[in-house]
């Protein structure tokens, strides 16, 4: 794992000299994910580095810690198809397309395959993509079927209708098929949610979210802190002669550093989960998964509020200059408050509340 | 006081159809401050209906509300002296420049007055004003003046280097003065900070931001509450057909709209508190003067907390879809955190504790 | 009101110089009741002057502030019957009967009035009152009737059945009634929920907790302050030499005190709403009602969140060894904690909410 | 591990069936003492395995689970000072005599030892303790030594002067020493704060701490737990038939559940920190104590805010007949109130934040 810490660290290295501009400018990421590719990581196939390595990643630039979070994410979820036919090369760039929200991608069979057409939105790095994972549903039998497409195949076209006001460079706009091929050997399967195993799928997502908001609040306090350490002046009737020594701004620092640390050590707890539930294949049993889910979900509970406050707290440990628009510190909570709106936390808290309580288990959708 | 706050309000429903865009395009606030102007509210006078006013127009755009304020607190500041000379005007707009945490700007006596030299930073409205109140040093006497001067004199160039993430719109840039005249009728005394009745100036400032704080709170609350209304869709695992019957969106704003309301009550108790010290004229002692900074500080920690919080929670009260950049709802808690960052907010809840367990007086200084 | 705040005073005074030892003992509040009345608070007419006394003996004792408020509420309950008949007396002490979860007591007709029978749990203050105001049910027509009883009537029983954590001198056991006259006069009329009018009464109980809430927070920083003062040693780590000079501990006061000051002027204006509400007589209307009870909900949910923050978090500001059983710190806690149990404050948080962003009126109930 | 585990939770159940109601008699814990001994766990040496069973243990009963973290803590202590003569025996319960804050013990040299006189107090455990491990400065060189003494030996006098709102059963009492013979070969060493290794004894009872604190908030929600599935009636407004689906009630449970989660594995990681310094013998630079001292720290502030948090609002989660003395629900809180203050957070969240801002150590003392 030491080695591919160290070439994360180089990545958000890179990334961090130029993140509050990258921001504002606001373009595709196309430079990011060629970083990404050169570096190796997206070859990384470890599961617990994988996680590792988004961290730092998001640490430095929550976009493109987004970006890779979910080609692990994708990736994983095309293996746990168990189809042979499943390629994921080394250096390509995964995205999918399956806001759950949207009606479904309607596939139409044709001799060897199908078609697909519709509309979805909200697909995180499918426009910047080499290949993506969707799912649609047959229009002749209502199956859903999960497939691999070339990003790059005829009839695909990215509506580039992401501006918000955070993780701006996740290229997270809508996609439109219009007849797109699907050969039959590029279809992995069955989406079926009553499957434990094939239902994780919903599960990696919420659980690399959590790992983005803890990366939010890790890179938020480290951007803070180099800021409090070179530029913050002490306040005149602090009696100190340094930032650094002011008894607010150390315990506060202390509360931020110590939250954050539980929520990364939760996150990782609920990785370990997932990973396990996963490596258990097929034979996964429900109640297996409803535990996995239970410990992603208090993962998001409490990384969601850390992540919120402590964006949005850090700046008390700078001072008001520290709002100049040139150092665009308020991106870490533009991330966070966009990307912790991904679906309602309150819900997420319920699911934890009823399997501790009567061992309710989460229902298998596309958030769950 | 009904029929000011009718026009406020009608002057805030203005501000509020195109609050977003404005916020984004970051122009001088000129037509804003045309339109105070045109509504009469630069004229009105009583203290009361001032905060009510400030208040509700803070509510729809807080750079406007900032502007009001100030503006209320210049000719208030003017007043403190007793000078006879001292004319607000009816429809004149006043602005400050005082940074107490610059260099002083320098007096030098000539025959019939004084000439300006120097530079501020963060001089609020100013580079809009008709009228400025300053505050300088003399060279020879080290005595610090107060005086008026025409916003448009010779030798006053406005930097136009506000450019932070929020209360974009307030023309909060730096001011330079070069050998700027200042006729010795204009000076209006002596800014005597030892003074309980002088230095109450600076209370002022800390009132009308916990003023501010509040009208964000109650601003977000109203627009999240307009578009839960009428957007936000009811989430899926919710079992209720609109998310104005969600259980937890509804106490979640019973939350908010229960503190927001607290911590309005509270300001208007600390702008009584300073109301009263003020109308007590020269008879107010330091201990009435230190009572009146102890509300104020209570309310600015109240208001504080409850800005930041409100303007970032109401998103989970509007979903996913409300981070859209054209709805800028983040604009709200960019003003909020950029303004609640004015000076530390850990030593105003320091003031309040120490005067609740020992009596201590807050110093006079230009924040307390 | 000066006066009857002075009265306040001295009785908390006195109940102050005992209070911890009382609550262990537990007995029953006899002698405090005897100073009430003494005191001649219990006289007292006044609505605002009695919500003010009523915070400050609360302050003190909130048993007592608690036996006192709802003396206050039973007599205003009786009041709005407008029954010509009702002759609350001088120094009678009231309570009530009417704990809407138990089942409702029975009310048989006999020639000249009825008989009551049946039992009710938590009537605070009852066995230690001379007159009860009590709601039954007639068996022959279902009507729920409100009417007063001698609270030593024969066939009334007091079952000394209330030992719990806080509160424990309220006398709030249960009472059971096997034949117990009422005379025809002593009915003061149908306690019609429908009415706007008469539902007020439900909304005086939730009104009179959170003055006891705030009354308790209010309290406990007294008690903590006097402590901190006398006893706190200073921390060997603080580089101060006395606990009053120490930064956290007075951050921390001045958050406690701000919070505490705002959910208290939000008592303020729930009660003044609901004087205005009851002053409007039989013209109140639903909406009006409704307003009122948004407004006290609201202080509930702040002096909810207040009252059990700032009871618990007070011991940090003494140290370690304020926990020593004979200061009975922890009476303030408990009583917090017992009393905000009353009714589930998340309900009062969804009324608020509701309220706000769809006009929807509370129901009438026993608890709103 | 496993085995040990069964083993705590056995000792844990029969303690959870009358922890309120020996909470409430106060006496000693010699029977529950003597049940630690009759269970083996007082012999358990791996250090993972310990922290475990104290968490389990402490659940169920937070005064016992003190005895026993503190035990293991007194027997690692001996150890650090890598002195053959230490046999800590398999079934000697061992307590410690040290409060910091206290003015040290004097030691007299004698022909072949000491005699050690003076007062401590708040000695956890000591007065039902087979074998001390004190500390206590030579009257002639000034040299700090730490030795242990036979619980029973002539002239120790405990002096059952415990009497606190929580941790009522932990016999913390001071203790007294009238000429108490030190034999040479029961002095285990210089206790030297500037040894990094010897120097962690104060980490270890920090540690203790922060485990005993996630226990007491882990065995509230799982007592709340029963009672609310066994005992909680719906509300009536909530529109639902059973507590255990009350939104609120999950949303708040799964709150609860998911922060003391993270809590936990802070302080798991807090107690690998320390082991793993422990375990470098001589060889622990200052350096590696400090990152271990930050990492205890950290688990401390959180821990302390989800103790205190949780063992409070439970009781929203049982409703208000919960309140019933009979349950003593209480406990959990006023344990986790007296044990929280053993010395002021504030200060470790200081310490927490130097170090990360500016990697500032944490001065080796009694308490960091």
């Amino acid at each position: 794992m030491r080695k591919w810490l160290a070439v994360a660290e180089d990545v958000a290295a890179g990334l961090r000299t130029d993140a509050a501009e990258r921001d504002r400018r606001g373009a595709e990421p196309v430079a990011e994910v060629a970083a990404l590719r050169a570096s190796g990581l997206l070859g990384l196939r470890d599961w617990t580095t994988q996680q590792a390595v988004t961290r730092v990643v998001g640490a430095a630039d929550a976009n493109i810690g987004h970006l890779l979070g979910y080609h692990y994410l994708q990736v994983w979820r095309g293996e746990l198809f168990d189809n042979p036919s499943f390629d994921p090369g080394e250096d390509l760039f995964w995205a999918g397309v399956s806001n759950p929200l949207d009606a479904a991608l309607r596939l139409t069979p044709t001799g060897d395959g199908f078609t697909v057409d519709g509309r979805k939105t909200f697909a995180t790095g499918a426009s910047v993509a080499d290949r993506l994972v969707v799912s649609a549903t047959r229009e002749d039998t209502g199956q859903k079927l999960t497939f691999t497409l070339d990003a790059r195949a005829e009839g695909i076209t990215y509506l580039g209708d992401w501006d918000n006001i955070g993780q701006r460079l996740t290229a997270s706009g809508g996609v439109r098929f219009d007849g797109v091929r699907v050969p039959a050997e590029q279809v992995l399967g069955e989406a079926d949610e009553s499957s434990p195993r094939l239902s994780l799928a919903a599960l990696g997502f919420q659980l690399a979210l959590s790992q983005l908001y803890v990366a939010l609040a890790e890179g938020a306090l480290d951007e803070a802190a180099r800021y409090t350490r070179t530029m913050t002046r002490p306040w005149f009737l602090s009696g100190v002669d340094s930032a650094t020594a002011d008894p607010y701004v150390l315990g506060t620092y202390g509360e931020l550093v110590s939250d954050v640390k539980a929520a990364g050590l939760l996150a990782d707890r609920a990785a370990a989960a997932l990973g396990e539930a996963s490596d258990l294949g097929a034979d996964l049993t429900a109640e297996q998964r409803a535990a996995a889910a239970a410990e992603i979900s208090a993962a998001k509970v409490v990384s969601t509020r850390v992540a919120n406050h402590t964006t949005a707290k850090v700046f008390e440990l700078c001072g008001a200059r520290a709002t100049a628009a040139g150092y665009g510190f308020d991106r870490f909570w533009r991330n966070a408050r966009t990307l912790t709106l991904h679906d309602p936390v309150s819900y997420k808290a319920r699911e934890v509340g009823a399997y501790f309580l009567t061992g309710e288990h989460a229902p298998h959708t596309g958030y769950s």
